[in-house]
C-alpha cells in the first residue's frame, strides 16, 4: 500500500502538511527579504538578515516574539508586510489545518460521522474551495468586527485614520494569534481598558478554538448534539481560562511590580487576559519580566498546552491535554474503556496524544538544553522562551531582544517547528495508520513502576 | 468482582503496596524519635524535630538529601540508627517490590512465562520466605564485599576500625542508592580514586538494576535467553550511562570549577561517576552546585528517568521511559504493534508507562510550584530539588540545607510519595485490571496535534 492510497480524496501530489511547510517556508523567504529593505526601516538603516529572518518567521508563524521593537524598527511598509505575513500565515493554517482535521477526522472516525460533515462535504476540489470561502468569510467578520471596536477606542487616544490602521493590525494579530503589537509597550497601557480587553480576548479565544468547532456550533446550535471534539476543546479551554485567571491573581496579588498596585477590577481583568494570552497570542497587558517565578511557571504549563486543533494558535492542543489527562485518570481507575461525556476515546487515540505529547516535550527539552549552553542564562527564562517559540506564543521573560545570533536562529527553528510540526506529525501518524507490521512478534510485559 | 480476587497467591489481608506505605511510614516514625533524642546529636544539644523527621524519612526512602551535615550533627549512635534506617528502608523495599514485580509480571504476560519462574515458585508464604532469603544473600553479598574493599582503602586514611565502620556505612549507602554519607564533603576527596569510584559505581547499578533482573542473568546466562523485561532494563541502563557519561564531560570539560582543572583520566572518572548517580543513588564526587545550568538539566533528566523497577532506585523507572519511548517511535511510523528485541509489547503496558510518568510529572510540577512560592528561589535549583526528592536520588543543588519549615515538610512528603507512590500506583492500576466497566459507550474520537 502507498501512502497516497490512504487518503483518497486528497486530488494534489503534495500532502497538507508538506504544502504547508514548503509554503510557509517561501513565505517567510520572501517576507524575510522584503523587511530587509531599507524601505522597510524606519531609519533608513536595514535590518540585519537574522533579525529579518527573525521577523518574518515570528509574524508567519504567528509567534511574536521580537528581537527589535516593531514600531520603532520598522517603517510603516515594514508593518503593512508583517501583518500581510500574520494574515498569511494565519489563514493559510487555518485553512490547510482544518482540511488535515477533517482528513483525519475522516480516517479515524471511519464509520462514524465525518467531524462537521453537515457544514462540508466530501474532499473534492470543490469542497476545498468551499472550505476555504467558509474560513475566509468567519475570519473577515471576526477581523472585521475586531478593527471596527478597537479603531473607535484607540481614535480617542490617537487621530482617526492611524486609529484604524492600529485597529486592523491589532485585530489580524488577535485573531491569528500572533501577538505583534505596534505598541511598544504592547497592550500595557490599555490594561484597564475593559473594551480593548473584551475585543483581544475574544478574538483570541474565537481564532484559538479552531474552525471545525466554530462550524460545529454555527451547525448545531445545541450542547447535545455537538460533537465530541467541539464539547472536549470547549470544556477545556473554558476551564484552563478560569483556573488561569484565578491561579494567576493568587499568585501575582502582592505582586507589587504587577497586581498590588491595581484597584481590585484591574486585578480581575488583567489576570483574566494574562490567563488568556499564553494560549497562545502573547499580547501582555503586564510585564512579564517582573512576574514571579511560580506565575512564569503557571504560564509555562499554559503556553505548554495552547490553542485547540485546526487554529491559529500553537501548542501541543487542548485535545491532546485533556486526552492524556482523561486516559491516566482512567488507567488510575483501572478502567480499561476511556470515557469522556459518554463517549468512548479510541485506543489509538490516546496513543497518538501520547506520541505528540513526547515529541514535543523532547523538542522543548532539547532546545533548552542548547539554548542553556548559547546563552548561558538561567533556566526559568531559558525555558519560558523556548515554550513561547515551540508553542506560537509570543510571550517573553527577557531573553530575545537578548539573543546571541545562534539563539536567534535556534528560535527561529523552534517557531517554524512548532507551527508545522505537530499537524505534520499529527498527520504522518494518521496516514500510516493501517500500515501494519506482516510479522507479529510474540506479545511480552515488561515491569513499569 | 472485589479486588482481592485479583490476587490469589497473596495470602495476606494487606496488599503489599499497604504493607510498604505503612511500614515505612512506622519506621520513619520511630526514627524520628531516635534522631530527635540528644544521645543522637553530636553535641548533646538535639536536632530539631523537623530536621529529624527530614533525615529519618531521606534514610528510609534511601533519598539521601540533607538538610543537616550527617558527620558533625550525629553521634555514633545517631549515624547507626542512619544506617539502620537505609539498610531497612532499602532491603524492605527490595523485597516487597520484587513480590509486587512478581505479582504484576504474573498478571500482565498471563499464559506467558512468569518473570523468573524458574528462580521462586507460586508466591505461597514458603515463596515469600525464599525470595527474601534470596533478595538477603544477594544484599549482603554485594554489601560485604564493597564493605571489604572501601575499608581496605579507607585504612589507608583513617585508623582500621573506623575505616570498616565507614566501608560498612558507604557500602550500605551505595547498595540501597542512599547517598548518605560519613564524610561532609561527600566522595569529592576520593574523586581520582579508582577503586573508591568503581566500588560505588558498581554497588549502585546492581542495586538499581532490581532483583528480578539479578535472578534472572543468575539463571539463563545468556542474553538470548534473558526475559524481555531484563533485556530493556539492561540496554537502558547501559546506554544511559554510556550517553550521560559523554554529555557530562562535553558539558562540563572546561568548566573551572568542575572538570576543567582536572587531569584527562580524572575528567573521565568524574563525568562517569555523576552520570552514575544521579541514577538515583546521590553521591557526589564534584560540586553540584557548581555545575553549569545545562548540566542541571541533564542531570534532571536523568534523575527523574531513575533505576530499574523493584531495585532500591527510584524515578520513573527505565522500563518506565524505554517503553514509552518505544511506543512513541513506533506511534511515529504509524506502526500499531509496538515491538522491542522480538517481542511485541502490550498495549496496556504503554498506557500504564503513560500514566506513571504523567502522574509522576504532575507529583514534580505541582511541588516545584508550591516550592516556588515557600522558597523564593530560581526555578532551576527548586526544580532539581523537587525532582531529587521525588527521585529518591539526593544530589544537590543547594536549596535544601536552606529550605524553610514548610520547604522540609514539603520535601519530606515528596521523597516518601517518590519511594512509595509509583510502586503502589503500578499495583493499583495492576489490580484493577479486567474491572471492566459494564457500560460500553459509542466511540468516537477527537483531533489530536
Ligand atoms: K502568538
Ligand atoms: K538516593
Amino acid at each position: 500500500m502507498t501512502p497516497t492510497t490512504n487518503i483518497r480524496e486528497w486530488p494534489f501530489r503534495l500532502r497538507p502538511p508538506q504544502i504547508l511547510a514548503i509554503g510557509f517556508a517561501l513565505v517567510i523567504a520572501l517576507g524575510t527579504t522584503l523587511l530587509a529593505l531599507p524601505v522597510a526601516s524606519e531609519t533608513g538603516q536595514p535590518v540585519s538578515i537574522v533579525d529579518a529572518l527573525f521577523t518574518a518567521t515570528s509574524a508567519t508563524c504567528v509567534t511574536g516574539l521580537n528581537t527589535v521593537d516593531t514600531p520603532t524598527t520598522f517603517s510603516l511598509f515594514g508593518e503593512i508586510v508583517i501583518v500581510l505575513l500574520i494574515q498569511t500565515g494565519g489563514l493559510g493554517f487555518l485553512t490547510l489545518s482544518t482540511m488535515v482535521a477533517l482528513l483525519l477526522g475522516k480516517r479515524i472516525t471511519l464509520k462514524e460521522r465525518l467531524l462537521m460533515q453537515e457544514a462540508l462535504n466530501q474532499l473534492t476540489v470543490e469542497g476545498v474551495v468551499r472550505l476555504t470561502k467558509y474560513v475566509l468569510t468567519f475570519t473577515f467578520i471576526c477581523e472585521g468586527l475586531g478593527a471596527l471596536l478597537l479603531g473607535l477606542r484607540f481614535s480617542r487616544d490617537i487621530p482617526l485614520g492611524q486609529a484604524f490602521y492600529f485597529g486592523i493590525f491589532h485585530a489580524v494579530s488577535a485573531f491569528c494569534n500572533a501577538g505583534f503589537s505596534l505598541f511598544s509597550a504592547n497592550l500595557m497601557d490599555y490594561r484597564g481598558d475593559l473594551l480593548v480587553n473584551l475585543v483581544i480576548t475574544t478574538l483570541i479565544i474565537l481564532g484559538g478554538l479552531g474552525f471545525s468547532v466554530v462550524a460545529d456550533i454555527y451547525t448545531k446550535r445545541s450542547w447535545q448534539r455537538l460533537s465530541l471534539h467541539s464539547k472536549v476543546v470547549l470544556t477545556t479551554t473554558f476551564w484552563l481560562i478560569v483556573l488561569g485567571t484565578i491561579l494567576f491573581m493568587a499568585l501575582e496579588y502582592t505582586n507589587p511590580l504587577s497586581l498590588a498596585p491595581l484597584p481590585l477590577n484591574e486585578k480581575l481583568l488583567a489576570s483574566y487576559f494574562q490567563a488568556v494570552t499564553p494560549r497562545t497570542a502573547g499580547f501582555n497587558t503586564l510585564n512579564i519580566g517582573a512576574l514571579r517565578p511560580v506565575t512564569l511557571f503557571l504560564l509555562i504549563i499554559l503556553m505548554f498546552i495552547g490553542a485547540s486543533p485546526g487554529s491559529t494558535g500553537g501548542g501541543i492542543k487542548t485535545s491532546t491535554f485533556t486526552t492524556i489527562a482523561v486516559a491516566v485518570w482512567s488507567i488510575i481507575q483501572g478502567k480499561y474503556d476511556i470515557e469522556i461525556f459518554g463517549r468512548r476515546l479510541p485506543r489509538g487515540m490516546v496513543l497518538k496524544a501520547l506520541a505528540v505529547a513526547a515529541v514535543s516535550m523532547m523538542l522543548v527539552v532539547t532546545v533548552t538544553g542548547v539554548l542553556l549552553i548559547t546563552e548561558q542564562k538561567e533556566m526559568e527564562i531559558v525555558l519560558f522562551e523556548t515554550v513561547s517559540a515551540f508553542g506560537t506564543v509570543g510571550l517573553s521573560a527577557g531573553l530575545t531582544p537578548q539573543l546571541t545570533v545562534a539563539g536567534k536562529l535556534l528560535i527561529t527553528a523552534t517557531m517554524y517547528s512548532g507551527r508545522v510540526g505537530p499537524l505534520t506529525l499529527a498527520f504522518a501518524i494518521a496516514q500510516r495508520l493501517g500500515r501494519q507490521g506482516i510479522k507479529h512478534y510474540p506479545e511480552e510485559g515488561v515491569i513499569i513502576g
